[in-house]
Formats: C-alpha cells, sequence, structure tokens
C-alpha cells in the first residue's frame, strides 16, 4: 500500500466516524500513515489535506519520506503549530487519548482561541490508525517475514554458544552482536535471556548468572528491520531434565501448537488464548500460565490485537501475532515458546521457523 | 540516601507545596522514590504511608525492592486500586501531567466516587519527584562515574575496529557486544554511529553505510548500569581532514571546553548554553549548532534540568549534566564532542574521560 492508500482508508474511516479533523502524533502512526519516521511529529489529516509539522532536524528526511504529504518545518512547537493550522480546517479534531498527556492536551489547547478551547479537541473513541494497522499490507507482511527469518538465523548460529558456566549477559551479547551483523536495525525490545530458576520470571533480562547444568534457559528477543519488529521464543536446555520439566516442556509445546492452530480468518482473540490455555488446564498447569497468549505486532513491538481472555475481536487475514504461552514455576523453572503467525485467507502461516522440539545442550 | 530519606524528601516537598496525596506512575520517579524497579507500578505517598501497587509478576522483587514501602499485587488494575486507596487518604491527589495520558486520567477517575471525580486528581504545578532526581546522591554519583568510565573503556577498545569499509552497523554492533561483555545492564539509548556525510545528522543511528577514508566518524552511545544512564560522544576521523573540517573540529573543542568550564555551582543552564554557543559564534559555526548544549542524566537518559538557551534554573552541586556542542553542515559533515559533567561545591568533575584532542585512525 502506498502512502496515499493509506491515507485514503484512514480518511474512509474517519469520513464513517463522522470526523472532520485528525491529529496523529503518535510516532508509529505517523510513519504508518504518511512514511515519515522521525522523532517529532504531528501529522494533521482532513478529508482533503494531510499536513506533517515537524523540526529543522528533518528537513531532508521529511521531505524525502513523506510523499504525498505536504511538510511544514516548524519554528517552535509542531504540535502547537499543527493545532493552529486545524483550528483553521475544522470545527473540532479528534486526538489519540492513549498516547497523548495530560500536559500535551493542555498544549494543543493552548494553541486555538479562547473561546473554542475547551470544546475543539475530541478524544477519539476508536483508535482508527491503530486499528488499520492491524491488518498487514503486502510489503509489511514480507518485511515482517524477513525480519522472522532474520530472528531464526540468529538462533540458529547463538546455540553453540550456550553452555553452562557462560553468564547470561555474554549470550544476550553475542546474540545482538549477530544480529546487527546479520543487518538488523536494532532490537526490538530488552533481549530476555533467563536461565535455571530465573527461566521462572517471564521477563527475565539477561543478567549476570552463569548457566548451570540441567536447567531450561529462555530465549525471547526479537530484531527491527526498516521499523518492523520480530519477536520470538525458544526455551532449550542445559544437560537433563527432570520427569517434572520435561512434562512442563511437552505441555507449553502442545498449547503452543493448540493456539497456532486456532488461528484463522473469523476466530477470536480469546478463541485463541483459549484453545492454548486449555492444554495447560488439563496438565494441572494453568495456574503457572500467567499472562495473556499473544499480542499484535508491527511497527511496535506490542500492538493490538491482544491475545487473551475473552478478547470478543475476530482475526483477518494480515493480522500478525504472537502465540506464546507458557509456565513459571516461582523458585523452580519457567518455559515459554513463541512464533509469530500471520492470519492468512484460509488459516495461518507461521513466520517463526526455528524448530520448537525440545533442544538438548 | 536510602528509600526512607528520599520519602522523606518528597514528603517535605508536598507540604511546601500543600499537596496531602501524590499518586506516582512514571516508573523512573517510582525507583528513584521506593526502589522498585519494575515495569507495572502506582505509588502512592502521603504524610503517613507510601504504598506500592504492582502486579502478580512482582510479588517476590517488589518486596525485596521497596523496603519502607507497603507492597500491595493488585487483582486487577494497580493504578486502579492505587486510586481508590487515595480516595480514602485524602480530599485530592496530585498526579504528573507530563507522564500521564488523557486515558490514564480517565481510568484513574473511573476508580473514585461519582461525585468527586472531576475535582479529585490535580495535576502537579511542580514535578517534585523530577526535581529532586536532578540532585544525585553519593551513591548515585558512584554509579554514574561508574557507568562514564565503563564508556570510556568501550570507546578505547573500540577504536582498532574503526576503518574504512567497515558499515557503520558493525561498529555499533562490536560497541554494543564490548558493553555487554564489560558488564552493561543494556545500553541507554540507540547507539549512533554516523560516518562521511552522515555524521551532518545529529541523531543518525547507525546504518549499512560504510565508512570512507577522509572524514568523520561520529560516535554517541550510552550503557546502563543499576538503572543509571551514561552518555558520551566522541567524533574520530578516518584519514585526512580538509582545512574547513579541522578547523571545525577545533571550534567544538573549544566550546564543549567552555560548556564544561561554565559549569559550576550558581551558573544557570542558560549560562552553560551560551558559553558553549558563543565559542561558535565567534567561529561563524553557530547557526550550525542547532540543538541545546545538554542535559541531565541519571535513571533516565534526557532529564531535567535542559542546558538550553534563556534556561534560568541554577546548578547545583550533585547535579549531572551532559555537554554537548556540534555542528552539523548538511551534506558535508557533522562533529559532535560530549561529556557527562559532575557539579562540585567548588565547580565540576567530569566524568567522561576518553581524550577530546582529534583522533585520526
Amino acid at each position: 500500500m502506498s502512502n496515499g492508500d493509506r491515507l485514503r482508508a484512514v480518511r474512509a474511516a474517519m469520513s464513517a466516524d463522522n470526523i472532520e479533523a485528525l491529529l496523529v502524533t503518535h510516532l508509529p502512526d505517523v510513519r504508518w500513515a504518511c512514511g515519515f519516521s522521525g522523532s517529532n511529529a504531528a501529522l494533521v489529516i482532513t478529508a482533503t489535506q494531510s499536513v506533517l509539522f515537524t523540526d529543522g532536524r528533518y528537513t531532508v528526511q521529511a521531505k524525502q519520506e513523506a510523499r504525498g504529504t505536504r511538510v511544514v518545518i516548524a519554528r517552535k512547537s509542531a504540535l502547537k503549530e499543527a493545532c493552529a493550522l486545524l483550528e483553521t480546517l475544522a470545527k473540532q479534531a479528534a486526538f489519540d487519548p492513549e498516547h497523548t498527556t495530560v500536559a500535551a492536551l493542555d498544549m494543543m489547547r493552548s494553541a486555538v482561541s479562547g473561546k473554542i478551547r475547551r470544546s475543539f479537541f475530541v478524544p477519539l473513541k476508536k483508535l482508527i490508525i491503530a486499528e488499520l494497522r492491524m491488518v498487514k499490507d503486502a510489503e509489511e507482511l514480507k518485511l515482517m517475514r524477513k525480519a522472522a527469518a532474520l530472528g531464526d538465523r540468529i538462533f540458529n548460529e547463538l546455540l553453540p554458544d550456550i553452555s553452562s558456566g557462560v553468564p547470561e549477559t555474554l549470550i544476550a551479547a553475542r546474540l545482538e552482536f549477530l544480529a546487527r551483523e546479520m543487518g538488523a536495525e536494532g532490537m526490538s525490545f530488552d533481549t530476555i535471556v533467563a536461565s535455571g530458576e530465573r527461566s521462572a520470571m517471564p521477563h527475565g533480562k539477561a543478567s549476570d548468572r552463569k548457566v548451570t547444568r540441567n536447567g531450561f534457559i529462555t530465549l525471547d528477543f526479537g530484531v527491527i528491520l526498516k521499523g518492523y519488529c520480530s519477536d520470538m521464543t525458544r526455551t532449550v536446555c542445559v544437560g537433563k531434565l527432570s520427569a517434572e520439566q520435561r512434562a512442563a516442556y511437552d505441555a507449553v509445546l502442545e498449547a503452543q501448537q493448540a493456539g497456532v492452530a486456532a488461528v484463522r480468518p473469523g476466530a477470536t482473540c480469546g478463541e485463541v488464548d483459549e484453545a492454548a490455555r486449555a492444554v495447560l488446564r488439563k496438565a494441572g498447569l494453568a495456574r503457572y500460565f500467567t499472562h495473556s497468549t499473544g499480542h499484535g505486532v508491527g511497527l511496535e513491538i506490542h500492538e493490538a490485537p491482544r491475545l487473551a481472555a475473552e478478547q470478543t475481536l475476530e482475526l483477518k487475514p494480515g493480522m500478525v501475532v504472537t502465540v506464546e504461552p507458557g509456565v513459571y514455576l516461582a523458585g523452580k523453572f519457567g518455559i515459554r515458546i513463541e512464533d509469530m503467525v500471520a492470519v492468512t485467507r484460509r488459516g495461518n502461516s507461521v513466520l517463526t521457523q526455528a524448530p520448537k522440539a525440545l533442544i538438548e545442550l
């Protein structure tokens, strides 16, 4: 989809919701809608205009990236100048309450005339661009497939470096070095390397703990390619596992596969969550599965939809979600397995290809 | 300073500003005030109580870290439960408008009784904890000195890897690997490696461009140690420079040294900015110095104070700021030199020790 196609989609949604003018300030939304990837931006969209406000650092970049959108280099505040323009274009302007601070709203109000100050800005009831961003176009899917494949290659190259006695931080260092060497722009979040009893921490960032024998090690990481994030988790073991550990691994793997199998057009996010959760319930492990099953991924590492209990949103072709059940037995061990999965017309396509059968190092 | 000392300082500031109860949700503020470093937190502070709300992922960690503060594991929303408690403790509660979204404020309001909903939450006029955090205590200064020294070591070890033909991303990869290997928890921001004409981009994240001969390469990076950030920039050259490039380097170095020399108790932030800017003005380069001279650094990579024109805030012993003038000639080259500088009782102490005389590789 070109920038023009995306702006058309935004305008159609605005029209359906009776929104005359939209102020876009959340940077991934700005990037998606007009192509600009800088760190300071306020984008104004009406039925006939799209105008990007940024600052002097981005004069060249904004014109290169934001094709089809008029670029204004603000002298003082990009946000305030955008609001001043909005006042001349519409009677009210919608903004994103999830990504606008109370202080920013005050600043926006201060940029319009006193008499309309309290009524001019209206919070969006439905986050138009976040909803549109859920469904990826062909180009986005290609990039995300490439990002996921890069994750796979990193994982495979990393395996020989994992052994007992190696600190988690060094494994993270090696992983991130491989990512950079293979062309990643950066990591999409703080790399998680959690070994032994630390694997029971769902968000165990790499620490100076050394890998010990006869335990799990969970690796959860992602790379960024042209702004798009990958996300994958594998749990491997060093040495021998107990029967309890092995049974838990098998249950998590089965739950993950059941979750993936449930991803198809028309399935609700809650159904995918339940498909994974039911397997762990049957195995007596549901109470150790303390988070939701997955989330959308794209220009942000966490974006809509949420794959959690009771979420009624229906999956559509083009959505890309993670499926990542896990169990965490405090003080003992933890296991999580995560793939990125694209919803297709007939079912799904798993983007992550690294093996999921237990790897014993 | 212990957690207790910090809470006492917060309460003294609350009392001075007639604030009965404070809701703290900005995570670096929570960490500073009570010690808790998790990713979900709402901290309630009154004259007699301090209560931290978080979720089940952090049961153990919260109790370990937040000594002296009561910990509540929320069943659903830590933020809403904190607000419900606030309603029982005070007539009004202050919150941080810079870090509270419009949607979060709506959620906060929905957690208190209907009749007080509109009036209960009052935005702070002065960000109490951000102001207290500007002045670092002895333990924080020690950590920041250590983080800066780690930056120096990384820079020195990295130099032999910089030569023409090497992609910027590989230099960033090596830099970040060294950081991890030497014990950094992570990088404090996306590493900037900008070579040749890309050095004219103040925020040129490492790209796949290969270093070419006879040009500058700017390295701007920071590490995190126990939550505290370092920040340093050096611009080195590969091959020979033109007379224009050399003169510009000398001017930026002189400006940086003048900025550092101006850092002392009682100097205003604007005076430090002007000390650096005046040197570049004299050299005819002021219009290429397109950003402010520096910023505070600590638990966040950018925090108060701002070292910019007309900032009247006076420096105090214990503040740690960056001094980082630069010039950016679009399409040609750019140069920036940055140290971390601590304000001492009699003047300052430069934390960054890497050489600033031009390094020719």
